[in-house]
């Protein structure tokens, strides 16, 4: 049994290495990345979305071109254990969900998907185990069409730089970058400016 | 010179693996990494932001432990070349920023970031040659605390069906999940009832 084109336990190492954890989501969206790209027409360019935040995403990352960085996977968090691969220029694609209505025969996994026990009282070895044998059965392959005009690329435009936090930005973004305009995750947005905030040059000679 | 763990060849073709192309951003991104986490104290337990969703966010998730799909990354989308990583328990971090301040002895990478020439003009050997040799002396380190209580992981509660799409979601998110509500990325919403759509099930006698 191979997932993508990787050995079970190949794959296995490598979402650890990747992941932190042999995540249960990771190895069912393993034979998920595998169903929906069966169900793809030979060299089509496609690309992803993830319908949940958890796990998912890492194993579109790991399994198809798609990446957060390169702009190829989206993250819609609906919360539902699905993704997509669609057809980057038409949008006609293949969506794989976990389908609670193929659970019965597989306590183990639907256990654990509905959180119907504490982690601590779930039994992983069991439940990997379950999930290897289930492979693609718990699954369920949809035919769809998305709607490309939202996801489009934009542009970043033209650049500037910000003259509150003097980084670059993109121009189009209004008179100062989306951060110094009340975004910020910092508790005092930083500026660069040689102000009482420490700041830490590469160089020496810079901002002493 | 190394990249992480990894020298700047092996971490070239690892970039290219994941992220498809060997995009000038991901090799910026390479020092950013590690001048982060070189001013972090050692064996802190850190979560990571990235403020652009373009290249920089796949450093980071060949660098570090964080990745999208284990929700230690967060992409806060403010169009800045930075990046942060913090202390997950007590907020208190890095960040590094592309600094526009340091590139006038860099004309090709000021060039390739402010987009002063279209990209089919750009020489991109000469702006890998200078991303190499500039390495972090164009970077910025500032030393803030993230506002944490924003960021904080918010369980997904209980696990119910949603009584239109007949998938898994949390149950907090209200009546039918947050895609049946009108935000579904496709054309159709796909019903996972029989209806006219095409649903091909991974076992025969399934929605036959």
């Amino acid at each position: 049994m191979n997932i993508g084109p990787y050995s079970v336990e190949d794959y296995m190492h490598l979402v650890k290495s990747f992941h932190g954890s042999l995540a249960p989501g990771l190895m069912i969206g393993g034979f998920m990345v595998d169903l929906a790209r069966s169900e793809l027409p030979d060299g089509v360019l496609y690309d992803a979305i993830s319908e949940t935040k958890t796990c998912l995403p890492d194993a579109l990352q790991l399994l198809t071109p798609c990446t957060i960085g390169n702009g190829w996977l989206k993250v819609m968090d609906f919360g539902r254990y699905a993704l997509c691969l669609y057809d980057k220029y038409e949008g006609k694609g293949v969506r794989v969900f976990l389908d609670p209505e193929k659970l019965e025969s597989w306590p183990e996994i639907k256990m654990w998907f509905f959180k119907l026990k504490p982690k601590s009282e779930q039994d992983a070895d069991a439940l990997r185990d379950q999930i290897l044998e289930a492979g693609p059965d718990i699954l369920t392959v949809q035919h769809v069409t998305v709607d490309m005009a939202p996801l489009q690329k934009k542009g970043k435009g033209a650049i500037a730089v910000c003259p509150s936090c003097r980084e670059a930005y993109p121009a189009k973004d209004g008179q100062t970058c989306r951060a110094c305009q009340g975004n910020s995750p910092y508790s005092q947005e930083p500026r660069n400016v040689k102000s009482g905030l420490r700041i830490v040059s590469t160089k020496k000679e810079d901002h002493v």
